[in-house]
């Protein structure tokens, strides 16, 4: 499959309507403020499943002919992707099976149970999930959606940027990056949508290896994620690297304490329940103000699927 | 001051309209699936400073004839009014004093002095309070903007479900109750714009007074709450019991637990932070499905000023 660009964009946009929301944008005043800088803020959490991974997961699901769709999908991930996925086929009535790693969060779990999957528990390394995924998707003729590298998932996470950049003009777009899936989806909507807005990808300190590899041009893929942030623990795929890299994408890093600190600001002054994952990009702005005062920035709230229970808990 | 009208909602929705936000609807498949109902909600915890007691303090502001504002106004409250109060007094530039009982809301609190008002603090009582607040409003020459018994205040709360009926057509709309100004100016509301609608107050179990009060036909007073919604501690007042008992209003006792629930339920599933007095409605609206199935229900989420804090701490 060819590199996707801003014509899969669209394609997906078109693919998605029927399914996924087009949700809105939001503004805090209080929040505005704080950063100095005009803020606004792509509410993914209110996307089906809770987090923009549907839009990826839909174009996926809904780009497979129906000799491919009648297999099925499988895919591993550590929470929304698997949900999304699950969703997104029985929308389309096929089977979809979820390799999930030890340790991943329960309410995740129960959420693509909810949704008709099958789960499969493998060890918690890339190198696990990976071949049981194979395994599976050999023994099915099944197709595997890769959480961030599937060209298809790419476009679809771009749709969320082209509804942002169809709503408001930016100066600047910030959003989270693990694999890369929505930072590159983000950079083809930036590309063929609004080229003079700047994209920044926003890494926590425990997982930075997206900062490092744009810093030195090679793609880092030798770390241990040590994060909160539980969606964004995953490697930079090495597409998503080229087209981060091509686009002249900039990283910033924040620790965990300043991403639960936007997460916190985020609940009480725009009563938004999103997950940490989600915070990292309001973090960053809120650091560095030197890049973003006076500007008119967008901020993609990625998801919604906290673990209440552990918080409540600690 | 004669008793409030609907003419004084349409007035109040007039007079506030350059100052309060016009709430959005929600609507979740999820919940409505388990209600086996379909529900509108009406976000209020959206609304400036958090809650709909901003409307109320705004009519009452802005209703002030120049001579009274400039010598500013008082009130008591446990948190949510006094915050809206002193928001709506700054933004006519006039000065509000702010009674507080021992034991409230940290958070609540902070917000009210953030808003410019002078705090007094006083012991948790109603009788307490009331001196208190007399006191200053005779020194200053202040007007007391009492919390739910203010004509202004009821009719400007009635504003939310105007706007709900506006947008809605509804068979039932619950709202939580406590001192009863939300509700009262419900009743206004629906007995304007929408007379078929029932009216359904709900209640924590350890504050029940409305139930008992509507029950028997008088008012109940003494009674000493225990519940952890903080906002419905308050005792129905009397113009607020006689507009309740004229149209006929029915009361729904949940318990603290129920409510929990439903404010877990509202967070997780459509990713909006209530505070629990806000959840009183849906947790009576899921506990009594007999009343609700198959109809189309409007629900207030009143506020979402939650102590985060005193929660993940719990």
């Amino acid at each position: 499959m060819a590199d996707p660009g801003f014509d899969d964009v669209l394609a997906a946009a078109a693919r998605i309507a029927p399914h996924a929301h087009v949700t809105p944008v939001l503004d805090s005043r209080t929040i505005d403020a704080l950063a100095g800088a005009s803020l606004h803020f792509k509410a993914e959490h209110l996307q089906r499943v809770g987090a923009f991974k549907y839009r990826g997961a839909c174009n996926a699901v809904w780009g497979l002919d129906a000799d491919e769709a009648r297999r099925g999908v499988v895919t591993h991930s550590s929470g929304n992707h698997g949900a999304a996925l699950a969703l997104a086929a029985r929308g389309r009535g096929i089977g979809c099976h979820v390799v999930v790693p030890e340790g991943a969060v329960a309410g995740k779990l129960a959420a693509i149970e909810a949704y008709g999957a099958t789960l499969h528990r493998c060890a918690p390394t890339i190198a696990a999930r990976e071949a049981m995924c194979a395994q599976l998707a050999g023994q099915l003729g099944a197709r595997i959606v890769h959480p961030y590298t599937d060209p298809l998932v790419i476009a679809g996470q771009g749709t969320a940027a082209l509804e942002l950049l169809a709503a408001r003009r930016l100066d600047a777009l910030v959003v989270p990056v693990g694999g890369g899936g929505l930072a590159s989806g983000t950079a083809l909507a930036i590309a063929g949508a609004s080229p003079h807005t700047q994209l920044f990808v926003a890494e926590p300190e425990g997982a930075a290896e997206t900062a490092a590899s744009l810093a030195t041009g090679e793609r880092v893929t030798d770390f241990m994620p040590d994060t909160i942030c539980d969606g964004l623990r995953g490697t930079l795929g090495a597409i998503n690297f080229e087209l981060l890299k091509s686009h002249g994408a900039k990283a910033l890093v924040v620790d965990d304490t300043a991403t639960l600190a936007a997460m916190l600001l985020v609940w009480t002054r725009m009563k938004q329940l999103i997950e940490p994952s989600a915070a990292v990009a309001l973090a960053a702005v809120l650091a560095h103000r030197e890049l973003f005062e006076g500007r008119r920035v967008g901020i993609i709230l990625s998801g919604g699927n906290a673990d209440l229970t552990a918080l409540v808990n600690a």
